[in-house]
């Protein structure tokens, strides 16, 4: 019986709707949160349009998403009615495989159950976080530490923040090492924040003159308009970890070259178009390495934001109404958003579609 | 005053053709070796062909020498006169580097002096090992535990043992660690020999059936067809490492995917064309890498060696004359070849050409 507001894409061409949806009450162990603010990831756009062709529609999407919890399922002791938590990606896993029981989770072997998108059985699928609502196992929720006016910045942690902070602690940002982060949106403005505070000395790559100076004030400690050949070549060999938060296709050897011996690239975004093939001589001379990353875990997204929380990090956001939905998209879609949208859940509860 | 015989190539058309040249006595700290051995490397029939458009002629190939000490140069004081000794790649490096002072001389800033086509001032450069003698620095020359009799067999460790030695210990192939080999060349046979050694489980990946039998042969626990879809899929999600010793073009994708979560594709070849470009989906998922290794320090190659020598290690190789060399080199070109060719240069102080 559907109880609860949403807005899905029905088709990959269509534009997000009203739309009912139906949320069961909490099971054993599980939680039901009331969705404060939901953030719009790329991978929502990547979503509705079918772009990976394995969209199940009718798609609701949201993965970032903070709420107040509802009611609680029975056996659930971690949390109190009416706390703050937060929901990503990952709403399940088999937990049982390698990867599993060393707590990462968003490599399981079966793939994790994502909060949206993920087949439940050969009819149903998760819906995510545009709705009024969502149940997930508690397991799964996350403290949030933030405070009541940081909350709608805070929801961008939940993919764009993880996505960058567990390869910048796993690749070791920290003092002493000189982190390069490529591209300043939604997941490189973060990286930014983070590698800063991690104590890093932060350089910002991109290819946008414009955002140079916004780098800057969110913490790096120096900015390189990428197309500048001059000004890049002074960067030739003297970063410990390039951190690439572009998903468009480029020319990888471009940050490459940047890289110290032992270096790392690591590459968190997926394009469309496959990368120009990396120079091989390029990692052979330095030992150089390129590297993928995937999101974070539950373990590793909760002390990011305990984290963010300690050093007052939020994503720096647009706060819309769910009237804006489609005009959102229409931006994202050319990038046109400083940083991230996050969609005000009060609206959705209010309308009267669906 | 040329003093020694040698073998050059003059031109990149032209064919190894004999050649006198000046070996200087041996200066304050350096060591006069009379050639016993020279190994065939692939860069060497890189060099001649100027391949990679910066060979200086005439050029003395050769970096895989094993030879006995002749004159010691003032104040050397490691070795003594009679002494077995192996010369690789490296006869110098600027020493006050980062990688220098943390003796890796292989990623030296400036470069390091090759032990053959490295530039000296305006119009020398250094001649390599197809030749009578070679006078190095003492520190870069290697101490040689194999018996007299293995001694041909371990001039190919110099540089395609160390090449692959280096990075196996890097990244940890050992008891307990699966570990895939793709190639079974020059480098290749010794991979299987050394990560076998190193008590790792061996899985050696060739697209050429008739290696098959033969990796087994040389200690790989398993051979696996490449080519064969089926066969490899057994492997998907398998490996701990890849060590691709093919520099050949190919798809690295093929091994990405038998990789484990964290598992690194080290790649020690370059191709003369690139790699088809891999796909970062591959990498995201499984937070999978590609590291380019090159050769190996002094300290490791004397570490190498050691080991080698104590697990009774050397490459499988076919001993030629100094007159057979063109006829190698074509062969070399045709990989045809099982699995090193090594020169015994007695022939040449015994030939009247020169």
């Amino acid at each position: 019986m559907p109880n609860t507001k949403a807005y899905a894409a029905l088709t990959a061409k269509g534009p997000l709707v009203p739309y009912r949806i139906t949320r069961q009450p909490p099971g054993p162990g599980e939680i039901e949160i009331e969705i404060l603010y939901c953030g719009i990831c790329h991978s929502d756009l990547h979503s509705i349009q079918d772009d990976w062709e394995s969209t199940l529609f009718p798609c609701v999407p949201g993965h970032e998403i903070i709420g107040r919890i509802g009611r609680l399922g029975a056996g659930v002791d971690r949390f109190r009615e009416g706390e703050i938590v937060g929901v990503g990606c990952i709403i399940g896993s088999c937990g049982v495989c390698t990867s599993c029981e060393e707590s990462l989770e968003q490599y399981c072997d079966q793939g994790f159950l994502g909060t949206f998108n993920s087949p439940l059985n050969e009819t149903a699928h998760t819906l995510g976080g545009f709705s009024e609502r969502i149940v997930v196992p508690a397991k799964y929720a996350l403290r949030v530490h933030h405070s009541r006016n940081q909350l709608a910045g805070a929801a961008p942690l939940l993919c764009a923040g993880i996505t960058v902070y567990s390869p910048l602690r796993l690749w070791g940002a920290g003092p002493g090492k000189k982190v390069g982060i490529v591209g300043l949106g939604g997941l490189g403005h973060l990286a930014v924040k983070f590698a800063s505070a991690m104590g890093a000395h932060v350089v910002l790559f991109s290819s946008s003159e414009a955002k140079l100076s916004d780098a800057l004030d969110l913490g790096a400690h120096e900015a390189c308009l990428s197309t500048d050949k001059k000004a890049m070549s002074r960067y030739s060999g003297a970063l410990d970890i390039v951190l690439n938060t572009v998903s468009a296709s480029h020319n990888l050897d471009t940050y490459l070259r940047l890289l110290k011996r032992d270096g790392t690239q690591i590459l968190v975004g997926a394009p469309a178009e496959p990368h120009a093939s990396p120079k091989v001589f390029n990692l052979l001379f330095r030992r150089r390495r390129i590297a993928g990353s995937l999101i974070g875990s539950i373990r590793e997204t909760q002390d990011m934001l305990e984290f963010s929380a300690a050093h007052q990090i939020t994503a720096d956001i647009e706060l819309i109404s769910i009237s804006d939905l489609n005009a959102a998209f229409e931006r994202l879609d050319r990038n046109d958003v400083r940083y991230r949208f996050v969609i005000d859940m009060e609206s959705l509860r209010q309308s009267d579609s669906g």
